[in-house]
């Protein structure tokens, strides 16, 4: 493995009953006075707003509101929380929502402690020189932002969406309750398994040598997911699914089953590039992609592909290790398939013509991926596969 | 799975070089005096100990040296360190070793802060109120005392060896370097693997519900030291080999594939009660006991054991549940056998003349044991089939 250092400090709580019991203690430790953020206004419809409000209020905590972030989060409303934060002297940002909100949260806690504009911390023109404390009640399982110091914001005028984050936007806290999850919608729900799976696959497609551990780890997570993922659908209450779900999500990307490798995540750079445009479900593009990004570099590097086949899906029986590979792939996709997931950009209405951009947009910062180094032809190519 | 907690704020270092690279600049978050804290002198012998007191020295660290902590730390070193650490307004202790030196860090480090003697903490008698700071520099891989808050202490005038811990105790840092183990012995090599095959089993033997992803990652965690240990042994210089164990003995340790469940614990508590009177190596103990203690619940609920069988040791013919979950335990002896560990209390000149005060003194909290609940007269039976 890689010299690596890990320190991922955030206190997560799992379970029933953790928000009533802990919320109020954790907030204290930081200060009386939160911005609540959160989105489109679920957690109006399901109760869990009412309850946050009324543990805060009951607990004698000044609560200022943003509510109405979106999907993809804007730099606008980070603009918007960086303004309210500093204008109500707030001391911690409790992210109610999924990851789109604690990606929001990150970006306006580095912004209120940056000299100057928060988005060249994520163009990589400057580094955050602290944050906010931020903590977050989970209401989605799909990103792992409740336990990385990651988020990704979206630059509607320039059609940027880059990802960022530093070693101060780790939550502080983050809260976990599986029930939280059962009014996720049936499409939601599948881009979030989308998503971990990405994570863990992300990870997997590494050439660092000596991880056997780690390899085993993100089988474990790989397999528990495709596993869990029909059960959740079937039955969205189903409580030990969601947990499940959610307790994946975590463990996808807090770091823990990646110390010492270096995944790929040339999916993602390119998925970012799709939805910085189009504002697609980051999930669902990931899904897209990733089958068509094995297509084209599975003949070059077919052994982590037969071990994904082997170890994942369990298949033993192929002539070559390259057909082995292929037959994982075709797992993969079956796997999408059997879950409603998209396929195809043309699903989302994206034909040729943006191509270019994406291709070119997704370089900007030197070629993308570690398993498979892509330049802008490279990428071209898949996301014409991907048509 | 259990409603759960997971904090862990150690910062972790692997890899060559690192140590170079950051300890003084981990040691001065903390202060600028340190006490030293090792044991019998390999590190004086190997070079660690030039190595880290010629860092400290040109970081302009102030070092006070306690050498000689024991192989089963005992509670008038820790009272020596406590005195150090007043006398000399130490900031952060530094142990370079195993998990002895380390877990006599944590005791010191509590007895610090703790108005009172520290060994009351051990006993239960009272709750730690603070910790200095601790920083380590692994040579063993085994206990995972490297990134966990917990160790065991062993009181030599009433033959008592007891685990405690509180959430001050997690290191602050640790520098795990896979060269650093190079020299570790043959013996206890094989009793770190003992020792951290045990901490996996323990975490197995649980009957808490749906939690297939530990399941998974603790079946990942057992799977590698099975598959290294060989190597390691077959050659002590064999830099990967050795860092895989040092990783695997971190992550069986550290909370991070124990989330939410309930493990077993009763081989820990039999094995401190046989180190405390014949101060053998703790690994050893483990490796004797373990068996034996599946022998005897086996029947009563081989779910889990077959779990064992099948998923790591690979194992799948059997002609019942039962039948299988049996292989698995022979095939558990047959590791434990290859490696050249003890097998029986006899090879430590183990009689039968103190087993009932060991079993008497196991259970003095209560029962032991979750997967199974075992009366004195269970641990005496264990005991007794161990000799």
């Amino acid at each position: 493995m890689n010299p690596f250092r890990f320190h991922n400090p955030t206190a997560l709580y799992y379970g029933k009953g953790q928000l009533e019991l802990e919320l109020v203690n954790e907030v204290k430790h930081y200060g009386q006075r939160v911005l609540l953020l959160y989105g489109g206004g679920s957690i109006r419809r399901n109760g869990l707003y009412d309850k946050v409000v009324g543990l805060l209020q009951a607990g004698d905590i000044a609560v200022v509101e943003l509510a109405g972030v979106e999907p993809n989060p804007r730099l606008t409303t980070v603009h918007r929380g960086i303004e309210l934060c500093r204008t109500h002297s707030i001391d911690l940002i409790l992210a109610v929502g999924g990851g789109s909100v604690l990606d929001c949260a990150k970006a306006i806690a580095m912004g209120v402690c940056f000299d100057g504009e928060v988005y060249d911390i994520y163009q990589r023109k400057a580094v955050a020189t602290g944050a906010l404390p931020i903590g977050t009640v989970l209401t989605l399982a799909a990103t792992g932002s409740e336990m990385n110091s990651g988020g990704v914001i979206t630059n509607w005028e320039t059609k940027e969406k880059l990802g960022g984050g530093s070693p101060f936007t780790y939550p502080k806290f983050s809260f976990c309750d599986p029930e939280n999850t059962f009014t996720v919608p049936k499409d939601q729900t599948v881009y979030g398994a989308c998503d971990m799976l990405a994570h863990a696959l992300e990870h997997y497609f590494h050439r660092t040598e000596n991880a056997p551990l780690q390899r085993r780890m993100i089988e474990s997570v790989l397999k528990t997911i495709l596993e869990t993922t029909p059960k959740v659908l079937a039955n969205p209450e189903d409580y030990d699914a969601r947990e499940t779900m959610m307790y994946c999500s975590t463990m996808a990307l807090n770091g823990m089953v990646s110390m010492g490798i270096q995944g790929d995540w040339a999916n993602h750079a390119m998925e970012h590039e799709v939805s910085a445009i189009y504002d697609i479900p980051h999930g669902g593009g990931l899904a897209i992609l990733f089958p068509h990004w094995m297509d084209y570099v599975v003949e070059e590097a077919p052994l982590r592909f037969a071990d994904l086949a082997r170890n994942v899906f369990g298949i033993s029986e192929a002539t070559s290790e390259l057909s082995l590979a292929r037959a994982g792939i075709a797992a993969l996709r079956d796997f999408y398939a059997s879950i409603g997931a998209p396929q195809r950009l043309a699903e989302y209405g994206i034909g040729s013509d943006q191509l270019d951009w994406m291709a070119e947009q997704s370089v900007r910062f030197g070629a993308i991926g570690n398993y498979r180094k892509l330049e802008k032809t490279d990428v071209l190519a898949i996301l014409t596969a991907a048509l």
